[in-house]
């Protein structure tokens, strides 16, 4: 088969496959505006492209922290413009895409949603730039099945996101699948990130994982980091304090410059 | 920890985990009126105690038939009143709810669905039972914290089945957790169903699979069956003719008769 | 393709596949003698058929329990002969073979050396029956092919034992595949049998998963037991004790019997 | 836990672990002298710094071929001397260390073979470095107590290979697990390669991986190359040409320098 390369994928004003590396970083969940602030101007700060904040959790355990919800939007998105950066929000149900909407620079479709393809199908449906996490179990054909659920409606937006898979092994929490990262890149037109805090579950494996993915080809980082990790409402044990965050941030930007893909610039605040 | 027993569920005019065995049959798609017709007769003559029916159907390929959504509904609904047999349809999206309430007596959440919260939450502000698939990839511990969703909104009506997991097997297309069947039956209150045509995807594997099933203690069994398996939309090899499903059954009522929990008696029409 | 039934395999006085059940009980690993003479005489009364005494033990930990080694095969091999029960013990070394061969009915070839090639060779050479467990990662394919390795060296006396696959479950120690033991039967001529005690790892899911394994069309299993779980030196979650063990082989008794493959008689002491 | 670095493990004129990369390159298996001699020369060539050759080979089916076996040893020997380049070779038997020892620098332990503790051991009596890749469903702390095998014989020259691990995935052969490779650095004192070939079985993905291998923390690569890799007797579809080879050893000599492991100087010839 004919590989006809990266189809870049603008989101508002960065572009993720075209030349230039991207890192989306941000809580996993928006917990109180105070610690989202903090959160976006020090990821701003050192570096990140894009401001990850989501208002809705899928969680596994109905008593875990379910996301702050609708009522978080309006200072989440002042946030983002404030420091100036695109949001990145998971929309867990179609009947969110239209209050989003407006707010939101790149809906994402978390893992546990993959094979939603009700949900994909309504997002396929806007021109919104969509990122597809891989599922759970899903074989890498499946989650680039998903993708087509999105383009067939005629949003071409699409970014893939592999976050590692379930495996029997256990000092992880999942199975990174950097492979899949480099055939997902060599058989689709889609640009490829990594989140290494979600596919490690592990502090310090997020640092070597982020410099294996760029080896590997991917186009960007998707990074989790919180002012707190110790006390974070929901997976602390992987977040990075900013410190760190600012640290991995400068090998980062050395790494993907090395491999000839020079991060992105940032927002100009 | 006290196990109290399995709380029974009723669906219509037949219970789940009291005593008597279960058996839902039919096809695992819709295809069209005389297809369904024929197979509702066929699986009620055999001795099937509820119909399943799809109109909604999650394919992993946009390209595959996706079942025939709404239009299908009042003639399927018709013949499982024709035939005396509860019906049981598969609901991928929240706002399918209210159409299809009326008409079907056991909502099914897919497998690809089991960690769609949002569509859980919903279906437990009904009061309609619900039967929450195990997801191909969830723990046995995320499979009955999906069940809480729908029962934390009230309804505890709430069945669970399970439909094998993935494995790095390659002759069955799952691998069926029979032991996950022990377990949930031990830790917690509600009936446990097998699916042993998906679970293994290979016609031969469903007949000592459902035995198999009844042996580990299952409350039922869920079985495809097709008029003309080798031209089946969806799931062909795997699907029984009417005269193999009709064998199996003969079978089915002797061995759940041995381990004490005599088959339901199916509708009387 | 054809398939022309298990090809039965008999084991000193006993025989595998030929119509009766086969139950091989007795304690993960030989500690004393003491508590091997106690369990060889308790399984024997409970009417186990054959006797495991393993005296070579493949542990992960190179600081846990190896074995007692050959010092104590000849306490192991008189107790068996006392007792009236064919002698079933694993070999984990080629070198071992030699001397073994006089005292032992059936060699087992332990999970982790279902790859050990030389090892299957080497039993290949000999004509005593072999039991194949398994490997903890092995497509059906390879553990059918692993019998060849014996095969073809003209010793066709194998039996094929189940216990279990790695996945990412972990109420369970392993996923029992009993799918696997169904297909065996069907596309080999090897009798197959089941050990649910490595298989779960949880003593309350032994019972049913040993019934379920006769429902499924297994030929025997495989069953630990022990004085004092609690104090085993390996696998002690998962062995019954006598009392349990004899309760269940008393419903094996009747469970086989209504699939019509009763229980071998066991010894006549 | 307190972690005190790698400690080098010396093999022949170079080190593992000690700030230098390595490359093993060579055939999965010797099949001829002519095939061998000419893969010696070219990986010599394109700076390979050890030199694979296996004369016995573990294969899943009985049918396949088994490697040349004792026979083959004095001209694979002879070919290492003749370039200059420390041999590596699979050990498959305790029986066969013997015979080997003179004639090999680096033992290979296999992936079917990790579990094999006798042969560990038996190396651990030795003082020849081994290379103990991880087993098909190992996990991490499995792979690390497997070396304790070999160390606690006082054999201390212990190298890790990471090589894939069984998951559901099928686009590749196994699944790389490169968060496995940063953990056993963080957490053991062995250097730990990884083997691209064995892990992606995708000629394709061979360099991505092994690039992000490197930015992963290895310490060394083990690539496999076949002068013809359609017609190979074993893996020809993950085998690199030569000119292929060539251009992956000069970008994997840019890549390690910039992480600040530049590679060995092969042999001098």
């Amino acid at each position: 088969m004919q590989h006809l390369g990266t189809r870049p994928v603008t989101v508002a004003t960065t572009t993720f496959g075209g030349g230039r590396f991207q890192v989306i970083a941000g809580p996993c969940s928006v917990e109180t505006e105070a610690q989202f602030t903090e959160t976006a101007r020090q990821v701003h700060r050192s570096g990140a492209t894009l401001l990850r904040g989501g208002i809705y959790k899928l969680r596994t355990d109905p008593k875990s922290f379910q996301g702050l919800g609708l009522e978080a939007l309006s200072f989440v998105a002042r946030t983002a413009r404030e420091v100036g950066l695109p949001l990145v929000t998971e929309v867990t149900d179609p009947r969110q895409i239209e209050a989003l909407h407006a707010h939101v620079d790149l809906f994402q479709v978390g893992t546990r949603n993959m094979h939603n393809y009700d949900l994909l199908k309504e997002l396929g449906r806007t021109r919104k730039p969509v990122l597809i996490k891989r599922g759970l179990a899903a074989l890498v054909d499946e989650w680039l099945l998903a993708a087509r659920y999105v383009t067939d409606g005629g949003n071409t937006n699409v970014i893939l996101c592999e976050r590692g898979i379930r495996s029997f092994e256990k000092i992880t929490r999942n199975t990174l699948d950097l492979a899949a990262v480099a055939y997902a890149k060599q058989h689709s037109e889609f640009p490829v990130i990594v989140d290494p805090s979600h596919a490690t579950g592990v502090r310090d494996l997020v640092g070597p994982m982020a410099l294996a993915a760029i080896a590997a080809g991917a186009d960007g980082l998707l990074i989790e980091t919180h002012p707190d990790p110790a006390h974070a409402l929901s997976d602390g044990p992987q977040a990075l304090t900013f410190a760190d965050f600012d640290l991995l941030m400068g090998r980062i930007r050395e790494v993907c410059a090395f491999f000839g893909k020079p991060m992105a610039t940032g927002a100009q605040s």
